[in-house]
């Protein structure tokens, strides 16, 4: 059985989860669905000594005491820390350039929510021989709502355990985004990937080569200082920053797919780490010092300060610190975007 | 032109207002609708020397501070310091009792909202004539809704300036309230009250003998303490504490009523006060650090920490120490019983 290496990237905090995720205390370390941290989560998914190696994470230096404390339980973690964010062509191509290029590398946002870890378990494998064959592969996610927040990928001919990407589709309308849903060959894009790293710098390089160069070189130069890495920060700052979905997985030939149903959510906002979340029998999730009359569907949650509720639905109210969010699940998109969100 | 005597009473904190009113700092004593508190615009509204004598505070031990600071202004103030609260038949005979039998006295909650002042004191002066007569009224306040947590006046004959009541009416179904609303003749029963004294304390003698003979020991044996009067604990504690209404209005058959219209709130709730407060374009309310995105005819109010609204409508939101009230307008009338009003 193949040996999966597993690549964290954790990136930008997020502003969507706010104010419970701050520059401060980023999304990916807070323990928002279960006791563990998002990030803790991730590591422990892939934390099966015959089939994963021990993970390599890519981080900037703002979060880089948050991952080593809490990567603490899995030895043999590497680190590199970006000089600056260059989006996720150039971090994934950072850990390529550090492994073997015949590794295969499971490429990992550090802040999703996967319910069932064995169906997880078994697409990275089922993507691993892909890989290996050469495919440049992405976990596709059976959709299960007509979600407009999300890439899709459409399928095409059938390969072993997965199917030829046909196309990478944008973020549709709710029309269109139903009309993917109806017709079953359309799986959204979590931006879970698995490459061999030989495979995935060789294409990288055909399709964006000062980007491949740039990497190359700010490997080369770069430090090591014990578990961590520290690339070159002049040849990095050469990068233009680029999602791999543009730099790569759009412009290659040999995209594939893995369909997986594992209860995923990228806990993109209030709305979804409510969905997330096990709710009583009214559906409401509270957390902290709260009481709830007549609510059904609610969200409270407190680091402090009691939170009384009456006679809501649908709705996420959130104290932490000096703040206090009351939105409607509907308005969850907008949170990003409030005074409070922007200027932390 | 008859002087007339403000009584006002300033009885029990309310817990309809948590968690802005307290134990701590009660409804009467906040400035809740605009920059004065309920207390201090009760004592504004009849500051008028020609017409006014100055006024006389019956309250607790535990309010005492409160109207002392607050009553300030008013030169030749009078207060008495119930020794426990026996409701309003026992509060206002305390008061009858210090004044001279042929006092005209106006009785007035010390927590209620009155936006047309001219109106009130309108309707005190025809009133004053009427209690001159030996009538005993109420000021029947004009409906505007169906309001089912109010007790209603039926008018009967015609008066100068007003009508004898026909009949006090228990706070009525919504049914029966939309019923009175129609028929023209229902008044809201605001617990204002003009009485000349010696009428007042004839009336209850005649049906509270019990009470009335307490209350004049009580103030036989009180005792003087520079502006502030002490009735007689002991004589006092004899009494069983019963209101006005069912004490002496719905017994006397000289009740009349005088109808006024002058934009009165109790400010019972909070959706009570959000509608006594003037509201922007969209019907919000705000006070403190506040940032609402599509909301409509929200309150929402804080004593430090930011409130963050997207997309409510008709809510109300207080942030008050270390508690955040969150409830619907239809909700409003639960908040006294939730845990933390109930255990102040």
């Amino acid at each position: 059985m193949t040996v999966i290496h597993p690549v964290v990237m954790c990136g930008g905090s997020g502003t969507r989860l706010w104010p419970r995720s701050r520059k401060s205390q980023p999304k990916p370390f807070l323990p928002l669905v279960g006791e563990s941290t998002l990030f803790e989560a991730t590591l422990d998914r892939c934390a099966d000594g015959d089939r994963f190696a021990p993970p390599v994470i890519v981080t900037g230096a703002g979060h880089r005491a948050h991952v080593e404390t809490q990567s603490g339980a899995h030895s043999g973690t590497r680190v590199i820390v970006e000089p600056e964010a260059k989006n996720t062509a150039a971090a994934i191509a950072l850990a390529a350039a550090r492994l073997d290029p015949d590794a295969i590398m499971l490429v990992l946002p550090s802040d999703h929510h996967i319910a069932d870890v064995p169906a997880f378990r078994a697409a990275a494998h089922t993507a691993a021989n892909l890989a290996r064959e050469g495919w440049l592969v992405a976990f596709g996610i059976t959709p299960t709502e007509p979600e407009t927040g999300f890439g899709y990928i459409l399928r095409g001919a059938p390969l072993e355990g997965g199917f030829a990407v046909e196309r990478f589709v944008e973020k549709p309308d709710l029309a269109t985004a139903k009309g993917f849903l109806a017709d079953g060959r359309y799986s959204w894009n979590g931006g879970i990937f698995v490459y061999r790293a030989g495979t995935f710098l060789d294409e990288l390089a055909r399709h964006r080569p000062a980007l491949a160069d740039a990497v190359r070189e700010a490997v080369a130069k770069g430090r090591e200082d014990g578990a961590a890495f520290h690339p070159d920060p002049a040849a990095f700052a050469r990068i233009e920053g680029e999602s791999v979905d543009y730099a790569v997985m759009e412009e290659t030939d040999r995209a594939a797919m893995v369909p997986v149903a594992m209860g995923w959510s990228d806990i993109g906002n209030w709305q979804a780490l409510r969905d997330a979340r096990e709710g009583d029998a009214a559906g409401n999730r509270v957390r902290g010092n709260v009481e709830l009359v007549d609510c059904r569907n609610v969200l409270a949650e407190t680091d402090g300060p009691r939170i009384s509720v009456i006679g809501l639905e649908d709705i996420a109210i959130v104290v932490d610190g000096n703040e206090v969010l009351v939105t409607t699940m509907a308005g969850a998109q907008k949170v990003g975007k409030l005074g409070g969100a922007t200027n932390q």
